[in-house]
């Protein structure tokens, strides 16, 4: 193609390296899946041409210097703006939660914290009540205690959680559809090498941040720590963009997504060590030494930015949000699923003080054992120094009133988080699972503890608890119970393990916590597995029909190549091109007639034997392009993918080369490979299609669609619930 | 051969998974390297009869729980094994290194610390002081002060320490010779898929242990970080032969080895998941998801081990084992270079307070900052009471005279370290890297760090103090400049990122130091890198010639599957099997007229059409086993690998079939392939061989040893420096 408009090609060159790339040849089209091998050898063939050019001149070693370091940019870019986000988010939404229940007069953008905390008139006991601080019946009715102002709070905070629930889906429903639910799971496809235009682009980020803080102020019983993650691939994935080596290369921008993740993680936990490890367990497909480092680099990065964020006066971004939101609330009125929710979760977590607060705080505060300085009512015991002294022994305290009110309050909080979450994961907000899953572990795991606590207490002569319950120790640590709560309820949920067990370690410190959390999370692992092998992730994977291949679960089946090869028996013959003798015309019907994404090419008809692949896009792309450039490209134009061109009559039309569009090194397998060597060959090399021989001749082709439809059809799904390629 | 002695087999069973397997074929010689897709074939084979079998009765049910549970079954195993030998490795080393300076004479098996311990008569300033603990020269002289009871320590710690080293050495030579060194370049290779067989089995693990022991306790300078790795990789393979399922499967066996270098890691440095990474990050080649649990596992339960195991009056096992040292020792005596060393470093290393302790406390001692209980010598500055009130806003203190003395005795100890760590990693005793080289980095981070401190000290009002050291606050603490030496020094060693920087983190405690501890990896990475890209385990595996292609390093160049597979253009012809018209006697002639692993199988000589590929190993084995167990078969008979006997004259011999030694499915690339997915395809299925085919003709083969060599050339390195295959 390098000489458009004059002689036929006819270089001798190799491989055509030096022929100009027709343009668009390579890229993939929305809703398809990337070709890895591909991809990684343009990246190769990139960096080997800075690397020559590098002693060229001055100004192209700076280049090389610049690509060499654009990957350290790109990471700590996105750590970065992942940071600063993700405090922004923070403290927005601790301001909007705390505007459910009333207003600071001396500073509008203060939060309930913020605003007695500059006061000076509070001590540290009443740290939480301070004039200026006025709750809404105080500010409407004027007066702060009575039945009265009760309602009119309970009324208020109604009301702002309905409008910030509403205003967060009408702005996902309008500005970014893509901007709903957790997006770990499309995030776990689109880094297995899917595409999804769009997913991961400023649009959704911007609104995707809005409505996180508009989801959680609201009160639903949804976490932000899946968004998180969404967020800061989303700055990944915007960055990678300033830096040619990621935004023109799939496979490299997913290294950039990979460590994303883990920074998204990291701020979401404060836990950066955890995000690495969530990134490599969890949600990366290729994930090469190299994006370890990088990850960490990011998780630290992006951890040290929220941790040096001021939490004090940076909120005042946040009035134009609103304003803009509202104008949306006025136009657009079809959210009733979200509405209902929040209406009902408004309604009902009112009352309840544990379902009223915010839920990290709720967490933390049940992960935290009572000590003397703790005035929580969860840790208003009866006081030993009333009892008789025979009791020093057995630290453990018997239950006063603050404590059993507290244990039916975490009862019915219990039940309630675990229905709202349940309806509330499916809607159309973002919504992340990690904290919901964890406090209602974490409530489960409190209650369970202070009863075997109550028991050690009055039964501390049983064999068990004389056991365990050494002089002057405390025997039973109801807040450890809670964390191996929090812990086994997340891990049943998402099957995550070490990164787990990492991510509830650098929340909580002390090493001596690790065994009970591995047992737990290990002991949720198999009870989940026995109901079904897939966390939510996955199933939501598998819901929504992405082309995923999981690189987790085992293909155990005995099946052989030629089984799940296309064409099957009763198929027409498979659609090949034959590499000297088709015309324009002929390969233009050959790709109308089907709708394969790629063709394999033979020597003949006869010999079936293989010479290479060609897909169909790239095919289309070079024939449009050699008939706007190329003149005497006719219909009746020979097409040949060999080397030089075929001999023609005299009168012929000028012939077609599209060798440059050749893949000359197709993987193949032989129709006898196990299946299990071919999913492993797909998963490990990031294959789209494989083609199928025996005894050197081609036989059919299988694709990464053949073969996740084989996979369901072996687990007796419907086969058809898989829906791109 | 289900059926020998009978008619030929005919089964139209697709893959002739009924037939009986012939004892031998799958295994494989001493310095070869596995096939990861058989292997792992194998497995889920296994897996299937097993899980087919489930249901039949009680019995196969219990041995399909066993199945699935020996995997954690022999995890624990090797972390209760190594925690415990790590235990014991401690104790006694402490005990040995005390015995080259006195004796506790109320127990014999005391070491210094603990016999005084046990003393009422002990304060806390003087703990290492006591009547019952006598230095030699008090023993022999009955004296311990004065210049004569000096020499005579001096010189007892000489001739403990050489007869350490002695014994050491001389264990090594005579019992196991592969227990020398740090092992980790060895166990990267095997873990890559290389068999040594004896490398980690039993007589390695007892000699290891021993002579470890001896090692340490001799004052050489090496440490026993690397040695633990090795130890528990001999106990992860040794109870891996309990379970059939890793003994008889070298895919699976590895996983094992996986999971206990991280537990020797862990062990080593009590730092769990700083041992999972380690293992992912440095040693493992192959490393699923399942095994990054196993191995956290194992790390934790090794790290509990070793932490509960009491380091009080367990020591009693040590003597027999002295015994069997001194025996030994009078009967070999060519261990000269060790020993030289080892005096070396005795005469050397007593005068000097800072070589004369344990490596380990040293590093403790550097990495604590100053505090007001510190007594040691480190610590000695001039008190501030008597300044003027002027410093008490800059924190930092001048120096006394004992920090210019520790000064002059750590620069002298650096230089020292230095020089004997160079000399003493090449000896054949056990001998570790770790320890030394964060022990010279410590060194030179303390030093630094006292500098800048008395530098901030008495030019407090430099711009660069200023800003610093705020009020109230330390600015300089020599003790992390330590750390991140000691991080930086082994990072440059080792070039390891993530896991050092948790290991350290893990040590130390505190996410603060990470950010200076991760700027101190990479640039010491980076500096590293400048002069040549492979950390110290890696140049080891290059100089002894093993076969192990890095998954971490890249191949750029451009070159084809053709320019690299044979036979070259001035090569024989490719050595081929047909598939259906050779001889037994044939088959043996070209068996045993090259030297070959294998041989693909082709339909006939003029089609060069590919069919499969087989082993000589297998062909060898499979006809030795016809010829024993099946009548007829002669050196005429007619060899099939088809499916059918091809149609003979009458008068034949009985053909010999070979369909089951066949791989139907070898891996195929074509001529065009670039090398670069040749490398991946590799790596990341774990090949032995490839075959090379243009337009679905045979053209060639490209085994492991082609691809190693190919590297070596384009490095301009000598391609015959990798010896084995």
């Amino acid at each position: 193609m390098s000489n458009g408009g004059g002689a036929p090609s006819s270089t001798t060159h190799l491989l055509d390296f030096l022929e100009e790339p027709i343009p668009g040849v390579g890229t993939y089209d929305d809703f398809h899946t990337i070709d890895w091998v591909r991809e990684k050898c343009k990246d190769r063939e990139r960096h080997r041409k800075i690397n020559s050019k590098k002693k060229e001149s001055a100004w192209e070693f700076t280049k090389s210097l610049y690509d060499a370091w654009s990957g350290w940019l790109v990471v700590t870019l996105t750590g970065l703006a992942s940071g600063a986000l993700a405090g922004l988010i923070d403290i927005v939404a601790d301001w909007m939660n705390d505007l459910k229940e009333g207003v600071c007069l001396s500073a509008m953008w203060f939060n309930h914290e913020q605003c007695c905390w500059t006061s000076n008139e509070t001590t540290f006991a009443e740290r939480d009540k301070c004039p200026q601080w006025k709750s809404w019946a105080e500010l409407i009715l004027g007066q702060a205690e009575g039945p009265g102002s009760y309602i009119m709070n309970y009324f208020m905070y109604i009301y702002w959680a309905l409008s910030f629930a509403f205003l967060a889906v009408c702005l996902v429903k309008v500005f970014a559809p893509y901007a709903c639910g957790s997006g770990i799971p499309e995030i776990k496809t689109i880094l297995s090498g899917f595409i999804i235009r769009g997913y991961l682009g400023k649009w959704t980020l911007m609104i995707k941040t809005i409505t996180l803080v508009l989801a959680v102020a609201s009160g639903l019983s949804l976490g932000k720590e899946g968004p998180l993650v969404h967020v800061a691939c989303c700055c990944g994935n915007i960055f990678s963009y300033l830096f040619p080596k990621y935004s023109k290369n799939e496979a490299k921008k997913r290294e950039v997504l990979s460590a994303a993740s883990a920074a998204g993680v990291s701020v979401a936990f404060g836990a950066p060590i955890g995000g690495v490890l969530f990134s490599l367990e969890e949600v990366s497909y290729y994930f090469p030494l190299k994006t370890l480092w990088r990850s960490f680099f990011a998780a630290l990065v992006a951890a040290f930015v929220l941790r040096s964020i001021n939490p004090f006066g940076n909120s005042r971004l946040l009035i134009p949000f609103i304003l803009l939101g509202y104008s949306v609330l006025l136009h657009d009125s079809k959210c009733q699923p979200v509405i209902f929710v929040a209406a009902i979760t408004a309604v009902v977590a009112f009352p309840n003080p544990y379902t009223r607060q915010n839920t990290s705080e709720l967490i933390k505060e049940l992960f935290t054992d009572c000590g003397p300085l703790e005035s929580s009512q969860l840790c208003q015991y009866r006081s030993q120094m009333n009892g008789s002294k025979a009791f020093t022994d057995n630290p453990n305290r018997p239950a006063g009133p603050g404590v059993y009110a507290a244990m039916w309050q975490l009862c019915l909080a219990l039940i309630f988080k675990i229905i709202m979450t349940i309806f509330t994961f499916g809607l159309k907000v973002p919504s992340g699972l990690f904290i919901p899953s964890m406090a209602i572990g974490a409530i489960a795991g409190r209650i369970v503890g202070i009863a075997v606590e109550q028991l050690a207490y009055y039964h501390h002569d049983w064999f068990l608890f004389k056991e365990w319950c050494e002089v002057g120790a405390d025997c039973i640590t109801p807040g450890l119970y809670a964390m191996v709560g929090a812990a086994a309820c997340l891990g049943g949920v998402t099957r995550m393990t070490v990164s787990l067990v990492v991510i509830v370690f650098e929340l909580t410190g002390g090493l001596e916590y690790i065994v009970p959390l591995m047992a737990a999370v290990m002991t949720s692992k198999w009870v989940g597995d026995a109901f079904g092998r897939e966390g939510i992730y996955e199933a939501h994977i598998r819901l929504n029909g992405y082309p995923f291949l999981d690189a987790k679960e085992e293909f155990t089946h005995i099946t052989l190549a030629r089984e799940v090869m296309r064409p099957r028996r009763s198929d027409p013959p498979l659609a090949v091109l034959t590499q000297d003798d088709l015309t324009v015309e002929e390969l233009q019907s050959t790709i109308n007639e089907t709708s394969y994404n790629g063709f394999p090419v033979i020597v003949s008809k006869e010999s079936q034997r293989l010479v290479g692949f060609a897909l169909r896009r790239d095919i289309t792309i070079a024939i449009e392009n050699a008939r706007r450039k190329q003149e005497g490209i006719m219909l009746n134009s020979r097409v040949y993918f060999t080397q030089h061109a075929p001999t023609l009559p005299a009168d012929s039309p000028r012939p077609l080369k599209l060798r440059s569009i050749l893949d000359m090194s197709p993987f193949t397998v032989t129709d006898h490979t196990p299946m299990e060597i071919v999913v492993d060959i797909f998963r490990k090399m990031g294959l789209r299609q494989c083609l199928v021989t025996h005894n050197g001749r081609l036989l059919g082709i299988i694709t990464k669609k053949d073969i996740l439809r084989h996979m369901a059809q072996m687990a007796n799904l419907d086969p058809e619930s898989i829906m791109f390629n």
